[in-house]
């Protein structure tokens, strides 16, 4: 339906999680099943766009080394398609503000006028941690976690930022590995500091490896879908823990 | 219904989120839908067991300066489940793998030879960070993000340990506002690095609060419900952004 009324709509951005329909929440499922125009990303899934048959679908996603949409139109599109309809919906893969670009999409829509929600989704880190059962703090081993990414705006500098806590997650970390665990080794990480690797998490093309920070040094040889390096004490597995990962074999390690 | 045969039930630990029903994972509400037993936080709000009317109930939690169950007794309470029933869900408030002790009861089910699988749940963080409008990471500005706790297991040092993302998130952090706030002033954070603080995230009686790093030093006052501190440049509020938190003062602010 279109407005009979000038006011515009109002815009969601909501969290689509790992790439399982059944990781969305309760809430953003509603507004999905309720939404004229879905803006998605290249990252979300068929099986999720599921959740709005109804809906419009308009991909805008940026990916990686593929066609990309600038930013700067993703925002128009946003704010043209708020003007015109009443719920329109901004999915975007995993957590909307964690390495989604957020900031420029709220301050396009808040600029504009337009009334904007974010619903939050499960980001990748916890849907890795939760299907290789490997808790990202433990007691009296990992009581810090941090998040980051290689992935640099123009005018930043190029070297990866590797912070200090006690558990590291790298998204989009395949590309990286190399520079991380060099750099990780450099500043006196051990080099059989447990690490796993999570591709296509939660999908059905879903490859776990475990393997140590030294091999992670060799790289991950060229995956095909986003991949997250997880590493740290807490990383290790329990004795109790059925063999239920593949091994790092698995995956093709060599130079990238 | 109890098992007919002798087998074991699987165990599913279920990230209930903040508190708010509707962000439970489609996944959590099918298995919650399923269950004959659930043992909860004292963190998993009314509303989120509405999603389980048929089973049977059992706080479990621990809560800070409360009554507490000790965490092995919780361990025999789950296997002890997991032999009678077959669909036994542990209900943890946030996600299970994140300051959860997931640790200790996965490694207590294995050790039973019980089937195990986690759901992830929508950490704090990330609804703090929708209920704001806030996002933890931005182009330029902010590509790291930590989530730390200064609680301690028996044998750790009281020290908080304040690692070095640019946002940093602390978990249950209303006790330790004062030592965070002095510690990162040592380091050479900014006096007016902004801060939000959330108490009670995603339920009713949900408080925010905007505030500076110098401000936070004074302390967040006695606060009733689960608090989180966001802190770093990645919260300084957009140009653009409506007034639509309350303000600081609307938290008792006084030292501890």
């Amino acid at each position: 339906m279109n407005h009979s009324t000038s006011l515009p709509g109002k815009v969601y951005l909501i969290g689509a999680g790992p790439g399982a329909q059944d990781l969305m929440t309760l809430r953003g499922a509603r507004l999905l099943a309720q939404a004229e125009v879905v803006l998605h990303d290249a990252l979300v899934t068929n099986e999720m766009l599921e959740l709005c048959p109804q809906a419009k679908k308009i991909l805008v996603g940026k990916r990686c080394g593929q066609l990309s949409t600038a930013q700067a139109f993703i925002n128009k599109q946003l704010v043209d398609h708020a003007q015109k309809y009443a719920v329109v919906v901004r999915l975007k893969g995993g957590d909307p503000m964690l390495f989604g670009r957020a900031d420029e999409e709220l301050r396009a829509l808040e600029e504009a006028g337009i009334a904007v929600e974010v619903v939050p989704g499960i980001t990748t880190a916890l849907a890795a941690a939760a299907a290789t059962r490997q808790p990202l703090t433990k007691r009296g081993v990992s009581r810090s976690v941090a998040f980051f990414t290689s992935s640099t705006a123009p005018g930043e500098s190029e070297q990866t930022a590797v912070p200090d806590c006690d558990t590291l997650v790298q998204y989009m970390g395949g590309r990286e590995a190399i520079a991380t665990a060099q750099r990780l080794l450099a500043q006196g990480r051990a080099a059989d500091t447990p690490v796993v690797v999570i591709e296509n998490c939660s999908r059905p093309e879903q490859r776990i490896a475990r393997l140590t920070l030294s091999q992670l040094a060799l790289g991950l040889g060229d995956k095909q879908g986003p991949v997250l390096v997880m590493l740290g004490e807490a990383m290790a597995m329990r004795a109790s823990q059925a063999q239920d990962t593949p091994a790092f074999t698995d995956f093709k390690v060599s130079n990238y």
